[in-house]
């Protein structure tokens, strides 16, 4: 048995829609973030970065979304969400998945999260942050839609872990101040994904 | 044939440590940082984001650290630098790669590039960013130290692709104002990691 935790609005969206796309037997709890949950006890020893997503598997407990899409991918390979039998292949989906997490997720997060960076009652730079998020999120949202997403799909013409994951990020491009405009690419892919059934149930699950 | 393309001083060192690891045949291209190379034409067709690693091969160019560590661990798995055939057991080491990816080095990169999160001449944000370094990069730390480094290795009794990546950004503890003597386990595993042939072998080469 797998159960998720997780917050709506949040990057574990992903996770959420792959558990739903390889038809596994999982149950979510939700974290409400308004009420700080996710930096409760109880939740610590879930997770003690104090973030979603976090999986807990029969195995034991992971975090971080490229970690959890691969693992799921890995354990139901029978539903093709990656190719998992070619070690370039394999890289080319983890690298993108790196990127949206290391790079896409932190600019983002730069929006609501600036307290984490400078002390939390510099205003001046809290909101200095703030007002670059347009340009630093859209940057990363440029690169993808030039260089990364091959079309239909990220990798091509197989759907893999990186759509859900881009959907998911691509949530946030309005709310960022990332005028839909400039990369048409990237919103007709959020428009396919959002078409899909998983995605139906996951996006619902969370309302 | 396989090509590194790196800068002294970079987490680059960590694909470059796994190359020499498995015994791989690679050359090395040195980017020169001080002459901002890898802004240049000719490094962005290689990578357009304008960062190190690169991996070059023979099937296309690989990019950021996770990725790129895992598809030398998978290309040459007869090494063993990750039990390869345990979807949780690889989930472990890609969630540990993740957070170093993700967090701990984006907690570093505050004290050098603040310039990406906010406007260049703004130098109260730039110095605020600055000043927190010490405590976001050791909480980071703190959190590898108390419940992630298993011991002696990362993962515990297999030395893997996490140990060389924890080493790398190990470097860079003093230069954020960390204080070593909070964290003697990962002082320990930095000490002792240095100690293998491989890693002298891939410092040397990038002295």
């Amino acid at each position: 048995m797998l159960t998720l935790f997780y917050a709506p609005g949040t990057c574990a969206l992903a996770s959420h829609i792959v558990l739903e796309e390889v038809g596994a037997t999982y149950e979510t709890v939700r974290i409400d973030f308004k009420a700080e949950s996710q930096r409760k006890p109880d939740y610590l020893k879930i997770n003690p970065k104090g973030r979603v997503p976090a999986l807990v598997t029969d195995q034991g407990i992971l975090t971080e979304t490229p970690a959890i899409l691969a693992f799921i991918c890995q354990s139901f390979s029978g539903a093709g969400l990656a190719q998992l039998d070619d070690p370039f292949a394999f890289a080319q989906v983890q690298s993108f998945n790196s990127y949206l997490c290391s790079t896409v997720h932190v600019a983002h997060a730069n929006r609501m999260r600036g307290h984490r960076w400078v002390d939390a009652d510099d205003a001046h730079s809290i909101a200095a942050m703030q007002r670059k998020v347009p340009e630093t999120v859209g940057a990363c949202f440029d690169m993808i839609e030039s260089d990364m997403l091959q079309g239909p799909w990220v990798m091509g013409e197989n759907y893999t872990i990186c759509d859900p994951y881009l959907f998911t990020l691509a949530q946030w491009l309005e709310g960022d101040g990332v005028d839909p405009d400039r990369i048409p690419k990237i919103i007709d892919h959020r428009r396919r994904v959002a078409e899909r059934e998983a995605v139906k149930r996951a996006l619902a699950d969370e309302q």
